[in-house]
C-alpha cells in the first residue's frame, strides 16, 4: 500500500505558502491505519528495543499501537506540566526562544535500548531533544523512526548518531 | 488481569490534597498495555461502530491502539489551532471560563455511528462537548468508553443520553 496517497494535503497552513502533509488522511482510513502501524512496526526488530518512546501529542498516535503489537512499554514525552510525579526534563532551541520537554523520572532506566517513534520528522529539533534526555537517563537510542519525513528541512541532519528510518519522504515543500 | 494495581498514585497534582490517577503506570507494563487495551476494545462490538473519536492528548493513547485493533479510523479532537484544513468546533464550560475543542470538517459523517474513547472520565465536560459535537455532524454516539472514572466527580451525570462504561473505579479522592 502506497501510504503517501492518503496523506492529505492542505495549502496554506500553518503559514501562507506552506502545504500541510496531515497524517490523520491515513488514520482515516481503517486500512491505511493498519498498514501505517504495521509498516512503523516493522522498521526495527523486536529484539532490538526495551521501550518505545513518543512525544504529545501526535507521537501518541503511533507509539501505543507500536507498543501494543510488540508487547513493549509505552514512555510518554510531554510539555512541561503535564506528567505527575518526579520529571526529569530538557530544554532546546526553537527558531526563535526555547522550549522544554518531560519525562517521568526512572520512566527509562540506565542500560535500556530506546525506540523513538513519532508521526514527523520536520527540523528534528524535538527528536534531538529527545535523544538527549534519553541519553542523560543512561539509555541507548536505538533508531528514531517516523511515518513522515520532510527531506528538504534536513532534520536527519542533526541525528546523524543515529538510525533514522521514515516510511514516507518528501523533497520538496 | 486487575488493572487497578498498575495506575500510579500521584499524592499532592496538580493540586495539595488530590491524589492524581496516572495512567501511564499501565501503559509502562507492556501485559498491562495489553490487557488495557484489550478489554478497552472488547466493551463494544465493532459491529455497533463505524469510527472512534479521541481527544488530545491522552484520547490518542487509547483511540488508536483500539482502532487499529478493531480496523476503524481515528479521528482526533483537538485544541483549538492544531487541526490543518477546515475544522468545525464546540466551545463548552469550564470551572472558571470557557474553552474549545475543533474537529476536521466531514471527519465525522451524517449517519456513522460514533465511539468516544478516553483514559479518564473526571467532570465530564470534554466528553460532553464532544457528544454534542458529534451530534451537529448528524451522526450518533454509540458509547463513552474510558480506562478510568473517578465516580466521585459524577461526569457520568453529564453523559444520561450514552451508555457509558469504564475499566477502572475510583469511588473517592
Amino acid at each position: 500500500m502506497n501510504l503517501k496517497e492518503y496523506v492529505r494535503e492542505i495549502p496554506d497552513f500553518p503559514k501562507p505558502g506552506i502545504g500541510f502533509k496531515d497524517v490523520f488522511g491515513i488514520f482515516s482510513n481503517p486500512k491505511a491505519l493498519k498498514a501505517c502501524i504495521d509498516q512503523l512496526a516493522d522498521l526495527v526488530s523486536p529484539e532490538e528495543y526495551d521501550v518505545i518512546i513518543g512525544p504529545e501529542a501526535r507521537g501518541f498516535l503511533v507509539g501505543m499501537p507500536v507498543a501494543y503489537l510488540k508487547e513493549k512499554p509505552f514512555v510518554p514525552v510531554r510539555k512541561p506540566g503535564k506528567l505527575p510525579g518526579e520529571v526529569v526534563s530538557i530544554e532546546y532551541e526553537l527558531e526563535y526562544g526555547t522550549d522544554r520537554l518531560e519525562m517521568q523520572k526512572d520512566s527509562i532506566l540506565p542500560g535500556q535500548r530506546v525506540l523513538i517513534l513519532d508521526d514527523l520528522l520536520a527540523t528534528g529539533g524535538t527528536t534531538k531533544a529527545m535523544t538527549q534526555m534519553v541519553e542523560n537517563a543512561g539509555a541507548k537510542i536505538v533508531a528514531c523512526c517516523f511515518v513522515m519525513e520532510l527531506d528538504f528541512l534536513q532534520g536527519r541532519a542533526l541525528l546523524t548518531d543515529y538510525p533514522v528510518q521514515s516510511l514516507i519522504h518528501y523533497d520538496a515543500e
